[in-house]
């Protein structure tokens, strides 16, 4: 199967999980309406959905309360988004204005309150049990545990692989193993079954934002996009970058830990680490690394019974490791 | 009774509240906790917390959980203070510095929002059924839009007193209602009595937000507060004031509206100002309709059967008006 088979496959799904998104969030006081409109409308990928529908139906539940739940998972990720955009003073997201430079910070802030509001609103409406309200509430910790430990470690060139791979983890990778979860308890799987879709999550989540960093030094500028070699541009260490950086002479350490320092970085400056980067085959550990969590999550997920919707899971963990974009 | 009897009656639930409020919150992540800590031993008076237990005690409820249901309704206000701080750039609270002072506005966002989570995580804990998830879906989105409608009508000169209450209600008395209705659920009562918790709660809460509006201008500064006039210094519109904006003459109506939308007010602006809501006994209007609530408040709990619990709900209603800081 196919990525795009599997688009095929969920997108009447998606739409109803967009129609919920949309019907939940209708504030009757226009201003935030508006608002919330101007971030869910922003588009994106919708992965958790996308697995909280599939790890669902590979659980055998059908019913309708799956789309509110997809719905739910997708609306906590644009929350954190609203925020982090705040808090990274970030301008444009998935090539639109950020809501903060729209609408300002006060506003930005509240609308992510709101949305959390919903959230919870929505879990009821699902009927929701413990077990779910629980994975959200660690999931949601999790995430800002890793915004804060992020920010506070942003600027730190010798953070390890470790710390690293712990921060992506904690900062998405545990919404989406959380997006798998509530979809199996949704379906009322047994514990095994559910722990076995948050391993697959997990690694899943891992994986695709260790791509994400190696799509910033390779990929092109896409509909989704942020600018290809934006984070390095902005200094950022990814995943790839640290290879070399752990991998290079002292000399070439030192002059990277300069441009990534400065303020500001030329283009020969960010050609200089690119070359770096790819004299350490940054790009092939790092996608080694990715590969292997992808085939971790696929394993996890065998545990299931054969299903079209476990073909789904699995196409995605292997598609979106070899994703252009 | 008087409200010290209240206090002294609640004295050791209170302290498990704060026991369950610093255990519920410890973070591994030491920066993290630092910040929480920050915010939560900067004290207040637990209004939400005792409301919470005196419901629940009220209704025949004397379980542990009762603990943690009351330190999460803490929670919820002290993580809405946050945000609230960042969005209105304050310095100060309780007399002492806020956390975005302090921490940043990043770690403000991010810290409210782990509040957030564990807010829903100690849902779990308690046990919380659906009833008590949707109360407080419905407190927290409540003042979220509270908050944005603040944001924007807030150099409103023109406001009605209705618009102003609204405002009230939204962003304050919807969660004290909220900790009333929360401890009548977890203590299992029929809907009758949880409606009954939940007016009670919801009058006491505007009453209790009037007599803030009218300590502003008769209050002495205290431990816990907030200076004298501040509000007026600030150019914010007050209940008592907006009663002599409303019935004052054409001309004085002009005059109060330029000292409110300067920049800043001299001391001699806001002592006109202050004259001149003397003048139509704003104060005095003011405390009226608080106490009418308050007496609304009085009246919805006889509902609940005579017991020192509901003798609490009584005192707390009457004294919470006639309070002087």
């Amino acid at each position: 199967m196919a990525l795009s088979a599997v688009h095929d496959m969920l997108r009447s799904d998606l739409e109803q999980v967009d129609r919920r998104l949309r019907q939940r969030t209708v504030n009757s006081y226009e201003f935030v309406d508006m608002a919330v409109r101007h971030v869910i409308e922003g588009g994106g990928k919708r992965l958790r959905p996308m697995l909280a529908l599939l790890a669902a139906q590979a659980c055998g539940y059908e019913d309708d309360a799956r789309f509110d739940l997809a719905a739910a998972m997708e609306l906590i990720h644009v929350a954190s988004l609203v925020h982090d955009d705040v808090i990274d003073e970030a301008d444009m997201r998935r090539n639109r204005e950020t809501l903060n430079v729209r609408f300002g910070n006060k506003v930005s802030v509240l609308v992510g309150d709101y949305m959390h509001a919903r959230v919870l609103a929505i879990l009821v409406a699902c009927g929701a049990t413990e077990p779910i309200y629980r994975a959200v509430a660690d999931a949601t910790q999790s995430m800002c545990e890793g915004e804060v430990i992020h920010a506070y470690k942003a600027d730190d060139f010798d953070i390890t692989v470790e710390d690293y791979l712990n921060i992506m983890d904690l900062k998405t990778a545990r919404l989406i193993s959380c997006s798998c979860r509530v979809g199996a308890l949704l379906a009322g799987a047994d514990d095994d079954m559910v722990d076995a879709m948050g391993v697959y999550g997990s690694a899943l989540g891992v994986a695709f934002q260790i791509v994400d960093d190696v799509l910033d030094l390779t990929g092109e500028q896409t509909t989704f996009g942020k600018p290809t070699r934006n984070d390095l541009r902005e200094g950022k260490l990814t995943l790839p970058v640290m290879h070399a950086r752990d991998n290079c002479s002292d000399a070439d350490r030192e002059t990277l830990r300069g441009f990534l320092f400065a303020d500001e970085r030329s283009a020969e400056d960010v050609d200089w680490i690119v070359a770096l980067t790819q004299e350490h085959d940054g790009v092939g550990h790092a996608m080694a690394l990715a590969r292997k969590m992808s085939t971790q999550a696929c394993d996890a997920v065998a545990l299931a019974p054969a299903s079209g919707a476990r073909d789904g899971l699995l196409t995605l963990a292997a598609s979106l490791v070899e994703r252009e974009n």
